[in-house]
């Protein structure tokens, strides 16, 4: 259900080793130690599944590799600047395990659309493999223990990124915020500062991990993003209704532009690939894939932009972000053609 | 000089015959007498000029021709409501005569470009065909006579037709006006109500007639007109060196609106036709024409367009119009495609 506007499903759980420091006190020495015992546990278990994953020490990381992987959501920008930390990732990226980011141990997974039973079957089956090697801070009474208080308990976090036009237009937002919140869970922007939700694009979280089970979480999560999910098309189906022919405007002039524009900031870029994506999702446009849209929104992105062109000075990042929008599309093969012309 | 600037040269001639009330108190016997006796005078002249030329009443001319011929500047709105009036066009539209409109006889050349001479030379051979065979109304101090008195004296009026954008942009357009209304001219947008000059055209002509001899009237406009070209030149160097990058953006997003909109209103559409021309003037858009474009500027207007839609509601005019627009692009076989990335 609702495949389009629900983009990733996401499992965090948060670990924390015995007899060790956590990472900000640990020191140089203790957290390569660390970083060894993780490894090894991992990577020399009898569960196959770890010949699927790689290894890299942050420190033998170049920057490029490590900006496409904070755009990726495997490694988060606090670990970038760390040298005693590390990170474990699968081959088809959907899976990473960071070790000595906030807590000893964070392993992440993904699953496309909506689907945190998935992810959070990944990500128990990482859990069980370091498990079975290493011994877990676990109190009887408050679960796993973790750095930051907020986190203990399950020290999971579940979210879905989810694509939400019709309900930010129609101002509908503040409604969805209020309505998480009452549920103990929070929507945020994933894009863009503050309140921002660049391309529309937001990310439904729980807040607290104590005193729930895990699967009481997703299954919480998963029926607010079903609630919010049938809530958007309503939207949609209201917008098209009404103003079908507005919508389409909206969503070929968006396309215009991007496959024009000479100059382009990231938000003007965001807000239009957001329509490009609606355009698609309603079947106004055949030719053009979701995912292909989705990657543009993260390419498009400032740090992304300024990796991708370090050599240019930073006042030509517009010009460059248009360039390469257009660029993208011409590969994608996506003319002007009109269905109706033909 | 300026031949992209200055779109078109036109001079019209007015003129009245003895033994006739002006047309307005004229009555319809007197007025198809009147209409005959020029349609003789014309077509039975030695003059081979006359065989380019085909006659129409007024009251047997459909609305579609009526319109277009309007919108061609080859009759005025006030002629088409006549039913006791007639007009003589040639074959490529370019010289009419409209007969019973303001004035009995109505002399109207058009020249692509600056070239009022070409315009002057037209009118005045079609003048002394008529004067061979017709009374004239004349005065040899005030000159010709004129239903309304601002048009007697030489019964001429010359202007060109301009497209100024960067001016207009760069809000030096209340100078041009000062300039010219010093020099005894008037400068006024073509498109659009009042002080509205749509798609950034304007008409450049001499406010009266009197006193002056036709030519030092030419002389006149072409060089105040050769001025205005000359600092709207200059100010589209100057954007273009300060800022072509943003020049060249708003060119493509004119563009690539045109060729995707699915609701356009006219004022917004002539601002991206505005746009386009410029850009083929400046050089950044190759394969299109800019005559072309002056046509969709005509086609695009309301009237025009209830016409060619009259089946259609009203409220769908701006959902035809961006379709007729993208339909027109589609035809100029216009891609996206963009020379840099070839």
């Amino acid at each position: 259900m609702g495949n389009d506007v629900i983009i990733k499903s996401r499992v965090r759980l948060a670990r924390n080793l015995n007899d060790y420091l956590f990472p900000h006190i640990l020191g140089r020495t203790k957290s390569l130690e660390l970083i060894e015992k993780v490894k090894e546990a991992f990577f020399e278990s009898e569960d196959k599944f770890s010949e699927e994953f790689d290894f890299y020490k942050m420190e033998d990381m170049g920057e490029v590799m490590k900006l496409s992987l904070v755009e990726d959501h495997l490694i988060s920008p606090d670990i970038v600047e760390k040298d005693d930390a590390a990170v474990i990732i699968n081959k088809d990226r959907s899976v990473s395990i960071m070790i000595n980011e906030e807590d000893h141990i964070r392993i992440q997974t993904m699953s496309d659309g909506l689907n945190l039973e998935n992810a959070y079957e990944t990500a128990s089956r990482i859990d069980d493999i370091l498990e079975e090697k290493l011994n877990y801070a676990f109190d009887i009474h408050l679960g796993y223990l973790t750095t930051c208080p907020i986190n203990t308990g399950t020290g999971m976090k579940a979210s879905v990124m989810m694509h939400l036009p019709a309900l930010t237009s129609l101002k509908y937002m503040s409604q969805v915020h209020k309505v998480s919140a009452e549920s103990g869970m929070k929507v945020r922007g994933i894009y863009g500062e503050r309140t921002e939700a660049l391309g529309n694009i937001y990310q439904l979280s729980n807040q607290l991990t104590l005193g729930k089970t895990e699967n009481s979480i997703i299954e919480d999560i998963t029926q607010v993003s079903e609630e919010i999910v049938s809530k958007e098309l309503q939207a949609r189906s209201m917008i098209q209704n009404t103003k079908g022919i507005e919508m389409e405007d909206q969503v070929y002039r968006a396309l215009g532009i991007l496959q024009n524009a000479r100059v382009i900031d990231t938000k003007e870029a965001m807000k239009h690939l957001s329509s490009v994506k609606v355009g698609i999702e309603m079947g106004y446009i055949q030719n053009l894939n979701i995912s292909d849209i989705d990657g543009l929104m993260i390419e498009i992105q400032p740090a992304h932009q300024s990796i991708m062109f370090e050599l240019e000075e930073i006042s030509n990042r517009d010009v460059n972000r248009a360039k390469y929008i257009r660029e993208t599309f011409e590969k994608l093969k996506i003319g002007v053609m009109d269905s109706e012309l033909q």
